[in-house]
């Protein structure tokens, strides 16, 4: 594992113990469908309760059921890296936007400058929502509920938007704190 | 369950499926030492699993093996939720640094503005790179990691204060976005 | 006098004359019904002409006839020392509503985040006119006081909420800039 | 008194009793000397304590005995004021930094970015502490006394340079709130 | 031409060429009609293509054909110069406002806050428009286009309104850039 | 003409006159070398005068001799429309530094943060003039311009940095106002 965490970020740690079996095997499947192990996951292996901790949450906020499709999950990932500035984040989450979407230009949007994108109402409130949380969160209010709800998300859907949007927040500010580097792989993906 | 989460935030949700047995157990054993289940495990626990990796992640993080103490990751969170006005975090966890201190006032200059605190220079330095990845995480650079190395933080020591103050970005912003309320006994503990 | 003021700033300043008769009694009338003197007296004591004229204003402000209830005045006292994070009129204006209330949680809200608190519209906008005054007072006009009329208060109304959130603005920066510190008796009141 | 104040505030108030003898003395001096009342004052006269008490507190900081010049106080206030885009304050200290001064362009260079003005490291360090403190009166450290005590001012100086900077972040605030209208005669003064 | 540019700017630059008859030409109506060349124009008089470049542009824009008067690009000009807290152009373009409106106060409150002036609804727009572009670009949206079309400006209108407010959002950072210093003589015009 | 303007912004104008044989000519060479007419310019195209008066500022600026590389130029302009969340010239000026500089994780990190990018002191101390100019312009100062001296830039590069930065503030608005649209081409450029 040393080797795998070599330049994923600019901290020195060594690992604290071995992945489990279903680690492993986790990367073995990224490496095979990717072609590569998210630097992300190597940073957080060093410890594997650490990596777990992370993989459950991310993987059932952007992968589990929700009134939100994979494209709409991703769209709020890129908005909120966008307002944060975060070069890792942008770069993997803006190619799940190419990706899923199969619109170049909308993934490009969504990390530069959302408003710039031909939305419909209820993605522009969906992303209004996540912007404002991000950006102004001791000044939200049920206003801002309410204009979900006036798009017709579910009060379980605007749990879904809060929680992608801020769980971004949180990886936003790890990428930042320890300068996480994006795979290279990611730049070419779906242009 | 659905009792038990009336009143924890704005929105209004079913239970998706029923606590385990473990989830039960945990909130028994919250009732049992804190007086009560505090409103955010209530407020997760309409979806098992959404609630399970939060409490991963959480405890791992602040109750987890780490070169910080328990109080100092406090500091960090309410240093974080300061920045962010977080009214449930900052009475939760302003709570846990007056009990952890045994300085009720400490809490309240965490919750206030930490610079208002007596603090030495390695506990400066660490509340600093907090409130920063908070206010400015575009601007993080290696200069904040090497203030820290400065006062004598290993990277794995770096990697939880980032940690931290990442997480409480998250917690800070769910809780803002659903308007999660912290339960009354915070409020008079350890004062 | 000079050891009343050991300790209320970062400043080492000599008194300049000895305190008026007046000021003298009124010091006594604090320690007698408080149990101490409040530091910002003290601070202000090193020049009983300052401090004349800093209890003119506030005691007018705070205590003198209005159309808004001790409470009200102390509840835009917080909010606005909470958008300016001053430990000091935090600590002293938070106790004050919690007594005046009877309330310990109001003053944690107004401490922490005034939107978090369940305020009728009235205060609501009472409470974002003293915020936005603090936050960007460039951008007032006529649609802030028209908001505030619409919730019927009259203009003698205005002038007081502005005065007191004027006021703090004023203070919570004088406390920043010469590090005031609450006296410790704040803390435990009214909880 | 009552279409004195017609004017000078957004605000319809009637006058709640008679200037004292004091404060008509007062007003016919301003009358005399410079030719008009400053609206401030007329503002304020609807209630004789509230003008009191606002008089004693400008007229000791901005004319008592302190290790400023009257000069300095003006740059101080108009620095302020430039910050808070406060046209009442502008355009009455404004004139006031272009009469003392004699330089009518110091004057506009306090009002629109004092960093443009031809300034010696002592009036730098005044103005960049009076700065910090209306922008960001949260981040006030013993770094930013020290800065000021390492170009000769003494704790009492410090005491004067952020009274007046405070005060004036009162004075902007309360103009922005009312939208307290200079006296026309300020625009051609000194010019 | 070296002894016209002392002085213009802080940076320290020799002429790269001599200017064009016509440039030369230019300068001498200037000094004829104003009694000096702007400083601005010596500043890029260094080079006589960049000069060249800048003059076609401000000529256009200023003085070309709009539906927009000369005194209204003159009040972008200034709010946009207030809100960057340009020197150079709230000096110079202050006095363009103050001449071209005959009323010396409204070249004021351009100056420092837009917000105080007696603005009808159409001219309000404009500002508000300007305003917002030179503080948050990215918020920009077809709402502040229709606000625009509302108060009967054209499509062609919008445009400039839009590229007067952007070309003094880049000549305002030029001058702060380079310390670009205004002539005196417009300190003392129009008053 | 009209039908090339359509879709290049959200307002709709007629061409006031021809384009200039200068102008069409340029236009070919641009459809023949880079396989279309960049959208900024047939935005501009309504008016020959506005157009030629942008193209030969841009051409200057962007192609003209100075000290700086295109490249570096272009690194300039894509850090600024970071900061302004600029859709248009983040998508245009970002495939010009990753086409420039063959390394299209280059112009990914100066469109999302360029502290990301593994810089050399020169180019860092570069951007870092170019982002404070854009984001807090009224701040800036001679210990700015003292840091790109010490990294070896001369007075006239310095002119350069400021010019470039100071453009892009500019288009960046200009943009943001009437909704510029980039080219789709531009998009899978030199990826």
């Amino acid at each position: 594992m040393t080797e795998n965490m070599t330049g994923a970020t600019a901290l020195h740690m060594e690992p604290e113990a071995a992945l489990s079996e279903g680690q492993e095997k986790y990367f073995g499947i990224c490496q095979e469908k990717l072609g590569f192990v998210p630097n992300v996951l190597k940073a957080y292996g060093f410890n594997p309760v650490k990596l777990q901790a992370f993989m459950d949450m991310y993987n059932d906020l952007m992968l589990g059921d929700s009134g939100l499709s994979r494209l709409e999950r991703e769209m709020i990932a890129v908005t909120v890296s966008s307002v944060n500035h975060c070069y890792y984040c942008l770069t993997a989450h803006g190619a799940a936007v190419r990706k899923l979407s199969g619109r170049p230009e909308l993934g490009e949007q969504m990390a530069m400058n959302y408003r710039a994108a031909p939305l419909d109402p209820r993605h522009k409130a969906m992303l209004d929502f996540a912007h404002k949380l991000t950006a102004d969160p001791a000044a939200m209010d049920e206003a801002d509920r309410a204009a979900l709800r006036h798009q017709g998300f579910s009060d379980r859907d605007i749990w879904d938007i809060a929680s992608v949007a801020s769980f971004f927040n949180m990886s936003n500010r790890m990428a930042a704190a320890v300068d996480m580097r994006p795979n290279d792989d990611y730049h070419a993906m779906a242009r």
